[in-house]
């Protein structure tokens, strides 16, 4: 029986990954010698690990085919921001559903011909100026600690090497480049963090449309463990679930083998994109994107998660060139939004999109240079704070706080020219202005702390967008 | 014990050939109850259909993305003539132990650059002169009854749009036109046949190299499948097995389906290409491919089964630009080709290689043209005849037999200047040259006939390249 | 006063000529002493160079930036001949007076996009595959003697590096090759003749259309003494005539240059197309398109001077790659042409129209190549004849006489099965047939000499399409 | 006898400048009485128009083949500043003396490989995203008066259908658009001044290496000519001046004609490039680049006209994909500059390099839009103020003046910290600081004005980068 029993196993091992409940129940077994068992109460207790809670601020790439058309309608257009969507196009130039359907077509058609498809963009994705040394330098100095990659968007397109994708990756076709191995390799080398995003369905895939169940035993996830295990990748950020629930995913599974036997088990960190049931339930931490998820939740610091919002610099987030300078988020605007997300306790993964030829656009580098020389002088108020949690009930206006050990941050995102009134603070044995060597006024008067901003001129200024006063020993 | 291994072997087998329970014991059912087993011994008892026995002449068409840059060698550079296949490109290209490697390497570098990929050839497929209907007609004037296009080659790239060769087919990147399915329409509506042929390995699909069960379980039948229930080809012309015993690719099973269950089933013709130990051995026709392949069993007659030659116009299948004139057999040769195949019991399976843009080249028109010509003089000694059986035992220089019924045709490659001494023959009720309305002078003696060729002048001549005695009730 | 008057004239008249004042004086010098004056009278009074009447066979190239559509309609789409004409392609696309406009917007604008104009397809000139040498010796194994290549085609693009056209030549734009020069170098080591073939106006240029004085001086003399100066042609084969009197021109000017001053004045050949007056009138040659020129008088032997016939194989020169089997002559056809120009005292200039990548469509071989078979044996009945001046009145049906000295050839286009009947001609000295080497048989009465061809068969036929009797010493 | 002779010189100088007898008889006469004479004397002594005096920032916008590949080495490089140029794209790659030669043919061949010509990248300028009313809005919301587009650039080609320049233009190739037509349209209907950029030599043109003064006659001069009475340009921006002579540009002819004749004669500015002994010299307003000229003149305040200084807002003119964030000045040093050339007695023409796709680089639009911001508070110091002559011989640090009547601005690019003290001012009627609506502590005392800046914060700052004190009726 025992012998009989193995040659079983060596029969099903080999079969590929099985779509059957038989070898299932297999690998739960197997499964079950792992910390984590397949199912969400056990994926859900794992901790968000913790250099990604200290982290706060990291860099989203969308990269791919669509950056090669790297259009989209605008706001003016009168476009709903995820109309504005680039990396959407081939979907939306498709489906005649869509509000801005009409916008795609009469632009593919009047700049391509009626007859150029999607695919055949390929022959002008090429990366030649692609300097990844350079694009984790420019990251760096942006103070981000973490870089989320497009390993595959919705198109299906890989930017690696991949099996499940022959000649529809970056290496057979286009570049001919392994362009997600080759950023991970300079990101690690600067010390930072990176990951990927990867889709889990695949709009055109006839695979996909015809049987989502070969598709996730045939193509996903065999490509979505191949990325991992080829690139140890410290973030799996995955998207595109929105079809089909977590267990015709097998995300559970995925993720017992990912926490349990993967080479990234004890450091990466995943989302909460894992089925149409899964957003803000469970996996890793929560997301949300342009605040449309949890905008309550988040005011309220009630989410029951680490959470990260992305978001573009402008309206789309693969490269856009119809966007123009007023489309784009001022540096003012992009470091109040990193304030505002990291003082209710989440991260902001900010998006680039580079372009076909291989180069982040120097407005973006500009924005990015803006927000490191901010970080210079304020990162000790973000980098491994936490949510200050005993934060006055009522909002004060353009002042957000955070909380490091016993230290509070006063972070306000307009000159306090009449200072301000805080509650709920113990005396702190210091108070200062980051980036601001004179001293700072205030008076501790009825459980009250009145700050008062120092004298400043543009000579003297610290810094631009937001000031930060740091309490030592403020908390109660 | 017993009940176990049953089991296990009815999941195996059935799991990727679909994943659907439901069609899977359908499946299994009509396999049990049909007429032929999946193994060689029943497969191999299905006579070849009448309509292949009677059709003698097919046309063969190489097209695929081998077709962009339709260059290879010829045998001015000392290359055997598989090296001078240009749909071979890509594989010889990347082959550094091929001796014609260094050509292609030369010419691919010194034409496209370094950095140009093969696959990067697709935005150049565009088949924008493809006109089917003309096609049909111009095969129909050749005198040919069949067509055999691939569908497939060794690159992978289909000419249909295969679910399983998503953006690697003609659909979806290049020409964005069905071009299989658009032929088929075309050549059957002029009452000709036509199949396709399959290539079972792909050179370098990842998922074959990996693993080559999962490769034909995922890929490869679903695919084959897919060709037949969505066009119903009358003939199904597999190649590309040497690297695999038959057993691999399911060989058997997919036959048993396609003569019990498919479309197709009653008047198919599939050939004797599925699996390294199979040709001339098992399955349909028995394939030659310029001799090489039972020169010794073709001369003696003795091939145990119907077989049929297929070859170039010139030295490659695929359309090669580097070809010139002097490359082309001319349609003297190729005429002498055919009725040396059919006398021996064979057919002619003559390759066109169409161009990029959709054209049959003018040359290989011309080719057709003139064998059509001939034909159409000659047709009744080529077309539903047999090998004469009882044809002299010694050869007669330029002199070929076919027979029908109990008429013998002896057909000339060279004006029979002085005369033909013919043995084995009864007495013919009537002699008369094919195409020659005059009277034909014939002495009978010694059980031997002595046929005089009439005097014809230019003016008289009744076609060019052979000419048919016909002896009427010749067969003893 | 009148002295200075003239002076001023004759200086006004040099300066755009040339810029050097040095130079002026000089060319006037020149032309003063020179053989021949600037006027038709003086011009016409040169006689062909012999070489010419002796060549009968030249091939005519059309090759330019049209060989990149390589497109026109075909007969079959109602179109008269000369809209069958792919060179023409820019100005019939543009020209919506031209009853075929509608079949090149049509072609065009679904082939290419409505935005895509005619100069886009320089990209796509390669020239790729041009062998110069292979083609020489194509046209030399065709038996013809001389070439005429487009230098530069009414589009204004020009095969050679002319300063005159600047990024608008074959060098500085697409293939980035001398395309005139290589050539001309490989036709001239094989023993031929070569020339060019020049258009005198260009549909597009604007100085032309703004200034065609200016035209003549500044670009049209300076880029065609360039290319008589820089490669020596032996032929200068003018179009485009048609819009300006020869004065306009210059004409007589030039060709006071040519044949006093030029490197090739002594065997220069040149043609009738100098200016809307000057066709069968004035110059070299006469120049017949499709006969459609003097076919009266070349019935009737009258032309007073020698002339050439250009023709297509099919309907276009430049490649057309809208054009089948059934657009191209056959061999047969070819031939038959041949000896009709010959027989009435004239040339044959057949065309050929390479592809934009530089070969010699493999049909275009095989014609050439059938045609030098035939005159491999016939020869002797082309090359050095000229017009039987003495040939019966009375046409015989498929009967054409050339002679050579005191011989009369007597080629028959078809097989005379009855024999030929002819007056005016002596008593042979000897008659043979051309490739034969058996007696022929003939009676000579009443002045009649009476010819029977002789008994020959597929095995004994000489050669195929005409066959050619030789009667020495027959002239009277 | 003479008189006649001098006729003739006359007339045979006329020739080539115009065709027409009439009209050239024309242009002699109107020189002859018009109030400028073709000579440096007469030409130099018009006035530069007050518009340009006032107008102070304009936009120089470099935009042409070189756009396809828009690459250049940086400083990084080791490249001097000309050497980043990437609209010298062409010559830098095929000079092999150039220091950066070897830079540009490896960026070249790895990029395009070797047989990839310059003139093969017409065919990817396409201007597909060319808005002119947007870069027209952009220009205008920077502050900016007038803007410079290179109409032709020393590659030759054009921005608009030039005759001269046939397929060499962006209407016959490429974009296939009156680039510089639109532009001047949008930018005039704004309100603004618009002139082009012209090259008078072209690096590879044949007619120019072989023939100046064919070229200048039949070339340039027609084309300028056409270029300033098709779009009647306000300025009239030469360059490649320096291998001639004026003398051989007939510069001091053609300007006659422009001021005499033209339809822009009142209006219209030139600058001093117009022969290779001209700059700052004769003709219009003095040009510098980079500073390299009049360094010394220019801080002495001793130039002896009105001048202008052009630079990129990168190293380049022409768009320059290898350039990164740190390539382009800051606004702030762009603000700092302008300042500085304002109050040395120039203007400044700020160049921008769209893409070849038509888009204005979104980092060009956020430097143009904070120079907007600055100049909407500060740009009554600016535009129509003069050089305040009489200001302190003694340079005070990061201290700049202007003169406007009788006030005198006082513009700090450092916040003067411990205030200014200011000698050769009479009492001031009224101080204040642009932008700033509070009062400003000032004392006189000794002839000295002694400026103390206000107390201002983050939120009272009027502006950033620099800040204007406004002293009305100071000047003395």
């Amino acid at each position: 029986m025992k012998k009989l029993l193995l040659f079983l196993f060596i029969l099903l091992y080999a079969v590929p990954f099985s779509s059957q409940a038989q070898k299932k129940s297999k690998t739960t077994q197997a499964t079950s010698t792992g910390k984590y068992q397949a199912n969400w109460a056990s994926i859900d207790s794992r901790p968000i690990p913790t250099w990604f809670e200290d982290a706060k601020f990291g860099i989203f790439i969308h990269w791919g085919l669509f950056s090669v058309p790297s259009w989209g309608p605008t706001p003016k257009d009168g476009a709903s921001i995820y109309d504005c969507y680039s990396e959407w196009y081939w979907y939306r130039l498709t489906d005649p559903n869509s509000k801005v359907n009409p916008l795609f077509v009469k632009y593919h058609t009047s700049t391509y011909g009626k007859d150029f498809r999607y695919q055949d963009f390929v022959k002008d994705f090429k990366a030649e100026f692609f300097k990844p040394d350079d694009w984790a330098s420019v990251i760096q100095d942006a103070g981000a600690k973490y870089v989320v990659l497009t390993s595959k968007h919705h198109e299906g397109f890989t930017l690696w090497p991949s099996a499940q994708a022959w000649n529809w990756n970056a290496v057979d076709v286009g570049p001919h480049r392994d362009l997600a191995g080759d950023l991970i390799k300079s990101v690690k080398s600067k010390g930072l963090r990176m990951g990927y995003y990867y889709s889990l369905y695949e709009w055109f895939n006839p695979l996909y449309k015809a049987d989502v169940n070969r598709y996730v035993d045939e193509h996903m996830l065999p490509q979505l463990k191949d990325l991992v295990t080829r690139y140890n990748p410290d973030i799996v950020w995955t998207d595109g679930e929105w079809d089909h629930p977590s267990e015709t995913w097998k995300s559970t599974e995925f993720l017992a083998w990912l926490y349990n036997d993967s080479p990234v088990k004890n450091d990466v960190v995943v989302n909460d994109r894992w089925g149409k049931e899964t957003r803000s339930k469970h996996g890793g931490i929560y997301t949300t994107e342009y605040d449309l998820v949890h905008e309550k939740a988040q005011t309220e610091g009630s989410l029951p998660r680490y959470w990260e919002e992305c978001r573009g610099i402008g309206s789309s987030f693969g490269y856009n060139r119809n966007e123009n300078l007023e489309d784009y988020s001022s540096a003012e605007q992009l470091v109040h939004i990193l304030i505002d997300k990291v003082s209710r306790g989440g991260s902001l993964l900010l998006n680039i999109g580079p372009t076909a030829d291989g180069r982040i656009p120097v407005i973006m580098q500009q924005r990015l240079k803006e927000m490191g020389q901010w970080l210079k002088v304020n990162g000790e108020a973000i980098y491994g704070t936490r949510m200050w949690t005993a934060a006055p009930a009522k909002k004060i206006p353009d002042v957000f706080f955070t909380a490091k050990g016993k230290d509070v941050y006063v972070i306000c995102t307009k000159w306090p020219e009449n200072g301000i009134e805080l509650e709920g603070v113990a005396l702190p044995s210091k108070i200062t202005m980051l980036g601001y060597t004179g001293p700072v006024k205030a008076a501790f008067q009825n459980n009250k702390l009145m700050l008062t901003p120092p004298v400043v001129s543009p000579a003297t200024v610290p810094c631009d967008y937001a000031w930060t006063f740091k309490l030592e020993n403020a908390v109660k």
